[in-house]
């Protein structure tokens, strides 16, 4: 299906190295960014706020349908009810900034559409099976109907394909399009978080929230668009972090098969 | 409920400042990471593929249940079977090394044992608080139950709860375990393409593949576990990569609320 924009060689007249190797820097950063519960009362320019937000959009995606939203939260009644929203956490009490970062499952309908308009624009030729994906491939995959039913219809389809030859079966439900957004936009979310880190700044990720009081105050979409987290963001405080870092051991999680 | 660990001052007598400073080299890093379709034919040292695990083990995530796990897949006859099931794509053909990346929904049991054994014996004195997030909090937050049934009930429960006060309402059904463990499994996966990246090398992240038959080739359990995304990784081919970074305005992203 997906087939030939994936596993042919395309005829792209492209080419793009690059030379970039700086293991020390980025395992230097890893290693410095902890998830920070208490900041100082400094304040972050607003210049790198938005140079860190646009590090994020830079983050790899499914099928590049940004589904991502960044809500950067500067008003003060707004800034105080997610505090509450946030159960008070000193992460957000005494953070100098706080974003809250949206999975959308919506959004793919028109940023389809964007990519579609951007291969016509770019001096780059596209081959025609590229602009079938995002034509045909791409609203087959992630439309999943009203209450799910042209996702179960899917499901059924490629299950009955699935039984002679591997198959993409996935997003094939409502539940499969959350995973499938908050996914990407938790790539994104890691880029934003080492980014300030990189800054000189702290965060910490937070899903400890009330994601219906949330998702109202930012009028988002029921069934549409979720909190993925709410990222707190300041100079961290002499007793920001509360301890050593704790990791189990790697064998756990590192299996060679 | 988790009140008092999060917004009381905890009595940790540690403190860990950092003085790190680069932004400039992770905005290059960021700028240099493409998704990579096409590989030449050079390895990788097995140090190299560890230090970058190492790195993406790192990442923050969910209240440090790190429910992630990384499939180094380096049997000839595991990787022919999985560059099937990823339906022959030329970013896993030529792919130097595959590593799958599988969230799970169950080790959150193991990980809050071995989170309190690490407590017991790392010097930091822990606050009851803490011990007691882990011992009571944490599978109260993330067991749902046979079917979802005690997700269910903490759903009914919570809203009502939830009318009077801000309540944090997720993970209340399987589908939020789902969700829940691949966001922070994302999070470790954009770590570890940095991490290569910042090495030398390239990734491309996959979600188009067979779930079932990767999932059935690793022995994962059923309802537990599932795979994430898969990642490519290699030295970029001269025609590795298939056009300019395409990312619509940030304006439909970015928003100040």
């Amino acid at each position: 299906m997906s087939k030939s924009i994936l596993s042919e060689s395309p005829e792209f007249n492209y080419s793009e190295q690059s030379n970039y190797y700086n293991p020390e820097a980025f395992t230097e950063l890893v290693s410095n960014r902890r998830s920070c519960r208490v900041y100082s009362d400094e304040q972050i320019p607003e210049e790198i706020m938005l140079k860190c937000l646009d590090l994020a959009l830079l983050a790899p995606n499914s099928s590049n349908m940004q589904p991502w939203e960044f809500y950067w939260v500067r008003s003060e009644d707004k800034r105080n009810k997610l505090t509450s929203y946030c159960l008070n956490q000193n992460t957000v009490k005494t953070a100098a900034e706080m974003i809250v970062v949206v999975a959308r499952t919506d959004t793919w309908k028109r940023n389809s559409k964007l990519m579609l308009e951007a291969f016509e624009t770019q001096e780059i030729k596209v081959p025609k099976s590229a602009t079938q994906y995002y034509s045909k491939i791409v609203p087959l995959a992630y439309n999943q109907g009203f209450l799910g039913w042209l996702g179960m219809i899917k499901r059924i389809v490629f299950s009955i394909i699935a039984l002679r030859k591997p198959m993409v079966r996935q997003p094939k439900s409502t539940a499969d399009m959350r995973v499938w957004s908050n996914k990407s936009t938790a790539l994104a979310c890691e880029n934003l978080m080492l980014a300030f880190r990189a800054y000189g700044y702290d965060t910490c990720p937070i899903e400890g929230l009330d994601q219906r009081r949330v998702r109202r105050m930012l009028n988002l979409p029921y069934g549409k668009a979720e909190v993925c987290m709410a990222i707190s963001v300041g100079r961290r405080a002499e007793n920001g972090i509360y301890g050593p870092r704790i990791r189990f051991d790697s064998s756990l999680f590192i299996k060679e098969v």
